[in-house]
């Protein structure tokens, strides 16, 4: 296997990133049919986590983070690192000076389906971090990885400038290609959940505003009055 | 299997619920004999999570919650949905939108032995919930379940109408009937623990509080000097 | 087996634990070359706890915190409780009851390879605990164990007397004997740090500040321009 | 909670048992609608296991087995233990002598959720055992339990008397006054299942046999030709 | 998203698979430069199970084996079936019925990660099948997916047509476009390895095949003689 | 940390190690005070597998097995391979090559607190291994490590020399220098449990064998007739 850095990559425009960002998580799974998520075992460092940005994607040994320091090397300003390890780990593959330098070169934030350490200073500085795991054990600096190719990380394939969605909720990868169709249906979902939100709010049930009342009893599901009726 | 949502249940008198959600999970679970305690993966999606309330059970196919919206239909101000899936699964059963639908109509908070998505909105909204995930993966509505009927949530045995405590250490089932006799032990537990807590405060130790010198003797263990004695 | 309390034990000095805690986990785990690292399943139980101190140990039967309460009886203003637990299990260990105990005594904090209960309380308290669960399943007063023997917590070799670093990166145990070398390399190492952060919030790269690039190609990694370049 | 061993049981006649045996976990399951299935956690020690029997249930305190021995005074010939621990436990809760004495007294099989020691003495016995862990850690005898109450094990609900059917695809609870019914309706499934597989042998496909390509359809998935096409 | 059904893909020549699958996963592993392996998590259902073959990819919605269905109408002889789900889950999307099917048409075996059912008489019928749980739970034949589409399973990107090669050691993807380069490096290591093996047996140590004597020393390791030296 | 290949260490007498693996796991592990137990996430990779000797410790960075083979310098006929890494790991440290080395220098087993590779041909050796994982994952070799130091495996602390039993139940530990003493009470215990095997299999019961009927009702247990009595 070639080992590469990718030096430019194509990302969907920074207005598009904005957009979905807003959108959140949720929303914008939704919005591309569900597609995308990362597994739930990805977890903020901090509740008020939340970031969008394209993808730099970037492949270690595992317990070794060279590649990310040659990420750096490739990143613009409002990108997210992805890292992603070649076997599976919980050591520490980022820590605070690393996150000093994404600060320094405007990075968005970091997904490491890995572990992640110093997060009481990355908290500090507000630097979002979501990890599948916290753990003080360093990494070395000695073996070829990529930055900048396809890949899997938490379950999820990510290409070279796709967009992530982060948040409390987890991590989602938008296609580059689709990211401003998805922006725009993300959008009218959130318009008209915000109707359905005051409708809910005003006491409406979800049973009678989607009609779910003819389902339930297609279904065979019956109504019975119960031992206080 | 007959699939039935029950309209009417039993529910404690709700002097006695409000006297043990201020007592807590930990203080109930020990007047109850250590009986009713869910397993500890379910946690609250935001540390001062903290309610009690009267179960309206839900059972439900893996990544579908139609009945949830069923239970809607039959809850009252001050009852706590528990939501069980028929098979495991992380995807999220429950949103911001029906926990708007949940605070129009009282709702307490929800027990979820799943996932739940909108943490950041449902926190916001000061909604507690205790769940075994968050995961944004959204829910079907599309295959039939039941509502107020036995269920086993998180391994605990629920039935409609029996009173749930959650906070910070846990989820715990209180049977209906039991309910005001477990509150008044359970308050009593609560001072005799201030007792022992003003003793253990002015430096009393537990090993004299609880006369232990004499079974610690009685086991065997010796008492030694040890290298800096 | 022979069930001991050793009353007596060799500590640090209270300078050198003191900057050891001061350090924090990551600086001091690198400083001893990367080991003594408990299992990153153990978590703060709020994300503000740090403490460090000597360790007083505790070997406990699963569910049987007796032991704990010898162990009150033999430490000192500025220990940490190490429990651990004969077998695996999440039961409850400790409470805020022995959280009261532990602070009318001066202990510095609790590391415990099982569960805690009372969060709420205990975090008001600011008591800090690192638990591998959070659960109210109480514990009896019946079994023999041992305080101040050698134990593995969380797959780490404890001493008493070893120095215990805690903080939202994980726990880490210092051999006694080596605690102030170590906390001088430690010292050495945060400076050096310190340098490294400022060039780096400067805008330099790590790949240069480590003179990675001949690393990089020396391990064959092409560096390629990528479709947009 | 007061506890009881409750000597006599009502328990379904050994005919309908033996056929819900050989129809085994996955027929029997479908046949009841998907309900009382055992979380997979739980696996037999040896792959030819294979069991069924009337539930006789035992609630101990975790590393406790004292109440199992209690069980062996109520057993009869055909009978199932089915032993859960009142928090998460893996410790081994049976061993060959208490094998030998199932043995003895004609017990089918033994459910654990929790641990199992002396594995290879027990599947050289042919007495099967389906458990959560494989731990030689014992137990000791010494809490008070229950046998024959309600307990949920490994998620599910069990009432002493009711059917377990045990095999390599895991465990499953048969409410005793349905056990008859189901016996036949799976039986029905069982005769449906055999003419779906000589249709499949025959090279019949899925699709056809139950209609499935309108569904499709309807679904609008497309069928497209590929690159090869 | 558009949901499809690819009927034709570009697979690899028949002797490529043979040989990469009588190389075996570890081998193959080694020969691509270590890539492509799926997650541990997924086990054989019997030990001697060992397959390889063309994967035919499906992508179903968590417990919903449609689709699998579906790619029964386009599989060939020698193919591999590649099911992953949209969400987690250890629902049983596979049972003696489909492998009947999959015996009928030539299928070399299943990759699922998800559960399985029917164990017991798939492992008698010989049909070898990799999967994260063994299962009752069954599936319902419902929600759209895609067949021959890219997927990510257990951690790893497969592509249809690409080869699958399983035994006790895992599961390892390799590209169409590459699978006959690796099979060629395959086999060369398998001849060194075979060279090795002689001399290990022979008594010759891997220090001094290796030349990792000087390794150590460069690494500051020292050998010293020991209590009994 | 100095990193050293200690290259003598003391060793039981055969005798004694002979006598410890013929009685196995569980009866060793009661005859020391259940002490000294691996954590029950070890498993051998075959049913049949069984071991005993004497430890030759081996601490590795995760993902490289310079030191297996270091080790493989300083083995004696008789001793297993202990090995563990330095921070969590399922890559495979071993396979069968390793093996082939392993039985030319009479290794008697491997304990591997990681992953293992492989195995169909190292089980079709018989050489017995105990893992927490197989994967195909290969190791480098690349970083200084130690053998025969103390170390933690799987929970359990190892000193070089001591004496290590394996089976179908778990791996346990046994210090060198109690191994003639816990010999002799295995022994003891092995008699005895033989004639309580014989009592039992005659149809006597474990709560008259062990005078249990008078601890049930001291602790307030109540017999009582049940629906059917």
């Amino acid at each position: 296997m070639r080992n590469v850095i990718v030096k430019n990559i194509a990302r969907a425009d920074a207005a598009t990133i904005g957009l979905l960002g807003q959108l959140g998580v949720a929303t914008v799974h939704e919005a591309q049919g569900r597609t995308g998520l990362m597994h739930p075992s990805l977890r903020p460092i901090y509740p008020s986590a939340r970031a969008a940005g394209s993808a730099v994607t970037v492949s270690c040994q595992a317990g070794d983070n060279l590649m990310v320091h040659a990420a750096m090397d490739v990143v613009q300003p409002g990108d997210m690192l992805v890292v992603t390890t070649r076997s599976p780990s919980t050591d520490g593959m980022f820590g605070d000076l690393l996150a000093e330098s994404c600060r320094a070169h405007g990075v968005a934030g970091l997904i490491v389906d890995a572990g992640v350490r110093d997060v009481a200073e990355i908290s500090a500085m507000n630097f979002p971090v979501w990890s599948k795991a916290i753990c003080a054990q360093g990494s070395v600096k000695a073996t070829a990885g990529s930055v900048n190719i396809d890949v899997v990380c938490a379950g999820a394939l990510v290409h070279p400038g796709d967009v992530i969605v982060a948040d409390q909720d987890g991590v989602v990868v938008i296609p580059r290609e689709s990211a401003q169709e998805i922006a725009q249906l993300g959008e009218a979902r959130r318009q008209r959940e915000e109707r359905s939100r005051e409708r809910l709010r005003a006491g409406e049930l979800g049973l009678d505003m989607h009609g779910l009342r003819k389902l339930l009893s297609d279904l065979g599901v019956e109504w019975i009055e119960g031992p206080s009726g």
